[in-house]
């Protein structure tokens, strides 16, 4: 579906939160299939329990793809991924668990050289399924300006 | 393969270079299946045609995630992958272009509280086979110290 | 995203379009590997070469699951998939073409023996990119009634 | 395999099983995966322990797709597939159902306007591991006649 | 289907041929993603084009899961896989080479120990789509005799 | 990474470990849909409940491909893989059995025809999480002299 926003259309603390989505065994071994990171973290679990974690552990490069997946369900054709930033794990995802994701608009500034465009950052946060944050980071957002004054 | 590396081991500007990955049709519609983001940028040649791009371009958690992948060939007991800062993304990678990875070790700081553990960086590169920049991150560590002072 | 809708809430004649998805060659593969049909008609280019077809032509099964896939955007919760009538394959889908799916509702009617449900039609038309329809269907929901009488 | 079987060979009553194959978790993650319908109630074990089915379901399009893959053993090149009536989903199938398939040939009826085809319906019947049908249909064959009057 | 074969039912010289399949690039990324082998002779075109062999090449071990795969048609609930002998890769295979499998039954022999069985060798061929052979090997199989002397 | 070793480098007993890999549901699902062998020993767990071994098997090639794939690790210039001898099937492994790969260098011989080059003999075993190999095979390896003589 499309969304049109401009730069001006953003509210500060507006949000979203998506559907969950279970992070199978499957997702583990079609994550490390398709990134090539066959570390034992993630696919041993023998290994594992004898360490201190105990069971396998999710890639974070998984989480994140899966938990920003998650928040693509409507298209601003005035708005384009810009980056992000202070991207943190803050809690592991084992094999069984339930990731959600929850959005707000933390904050509005102008593009420093181009005046038809903003930034627009998005705080995201993926929950797992007893509300605990998982992995945060902010998402930034190229966004055109309606009137570019 | 494991090679162990306390905080005083790593040295600033050390750095590697991975092999290069092609990346295909199929890596396109995996990370769609993986992720489930089916948007038209990605999955719709014929959209994709009528646009200022002209061609599908891959999803920013596939370069990412990929591109992190080649890192993956050994292991250090000693560091945890904390989170990433200033993620990136410079250019566009369509199918056909190949990515590989350059790492560079650019900063090391302590820990504000916990005196056994330090702060690595890794400024992290991908490029295509033009050796154009198409994402940059920083990678941040958790590494345990020998000598915890 | 969650839109709910009783069965006096559909209207004949509304309709809806999804995006297009390009169907490739990978989408072959994971669909005989998944349903477990690897027929020549699907998976040997060579042989489809001596054909009158003259080319690889998608399973009628993959055309389902992906057009009736691209329709999965919105969840009624008063609304529950109850089968498909005069499923038609009409037009060979190849790799390489792009296909969206068109839906119109095309009749309600009520259940025969439950007061509280009726059905609803939904007229379904898979298109390929020169809008020429490859797969037709009916698909019929059971669906709540507000109101029953 | 090739079996040759003109319009005239197909006999009323004539029926054959499949094997069984269980439906996996990486049945429903590789099936929302090709699909892209990531629906919680295939995807999301929490939400659906809140519901009144109580645990995910499969896709009525992953139980098509496998059941009617099932079938692919050998090849008539008299006969292609036309379509499919009355498809309707009999019981859900969970993770760890394991499903087969019986066929019988149900109908031969002249082609309306080509004399040299005629149409076979198979009916179709998707079983569990409890002998309980969870998907039927009728699968439409245009078939070739060796004597076309 | 099944196919019940004792020892003695065997010949030598008995062959059968499978259908063709078409090695895409899909099947490299795929093996590359379940072996965990990535290396550049398999994912990196720009690299393979710098090279005497020019292009990418399927792995062994690609060959050899597809190759065999394609003979697994009729089950013989008498034998069992015992492993395999002398196998070669003859040539390369390419992304776009299509495949078939010849089998030819070449030697039966007394089991040393256990008299109620049998060792049968099928000669194994895979042929690329110029009917030159890409990879051989010898299958054998520890086969139930019908009447252990 | 990159390791040249030429001929006269190999060393009679020398050996290497990978490390583990747990075989999972999805490995199964996988190597079915890779290989195309949908044989109900791998894929019915009802069926494999009446038979005397009880449960789900793995593929003989599936452990092939992914034992060999673990030692896919570093890259030697100077040697090609050239066959394999000696493939035996030891333990059956299923769903949940983790399984790492043990090579020694067995053998080193003259290539009868070509003085510029040698072959030298890789004993593979895959072992389980109890140490007990489950396949067991001879690599040959083409190799690259330094001095031909």
């Amino acid at each position: 579906m499309i969304v049109e926003q401009y730069f001006e259309d953003y509210v500060i603390g507006d949000g979203r939160e998506t559907f969950g989505r279970t992070i199978t065994e499957t997702d583990f071994i079609v994550h490390a299939g398709h990134s090539g990171d066959f570390f034992p973290h993630h696919m041993d679990k023998e290994w594992c329990a004898t360490q201190e974690i105990g069971q396998r552990i999710a890639h974070g490069t998984l989480i994140f793809s899966v938990g920003i997946g998650l928040t693509a369900s409507t298209i601003n054709p005035h708005a384009m991924s810009y980056g992000y930033d202070r991207m943190r794990f803050i809690r592991p995802v084992h094999i069984g668990d339930t990731i959600r994701t929850k959005t707000r608009i933390s904050e509005k500034r102008d593009h420093p050289k181009k005046a038809e465009f903003g930034f627009v950052h998005e705080a995201v946060e993926i929950l797992n399924q007893r509300d605990e944050p998982v992995l945060v980071c902010d998402h930034l957002y190229l966004v055109r300006r309606k009137n570019p004054s």
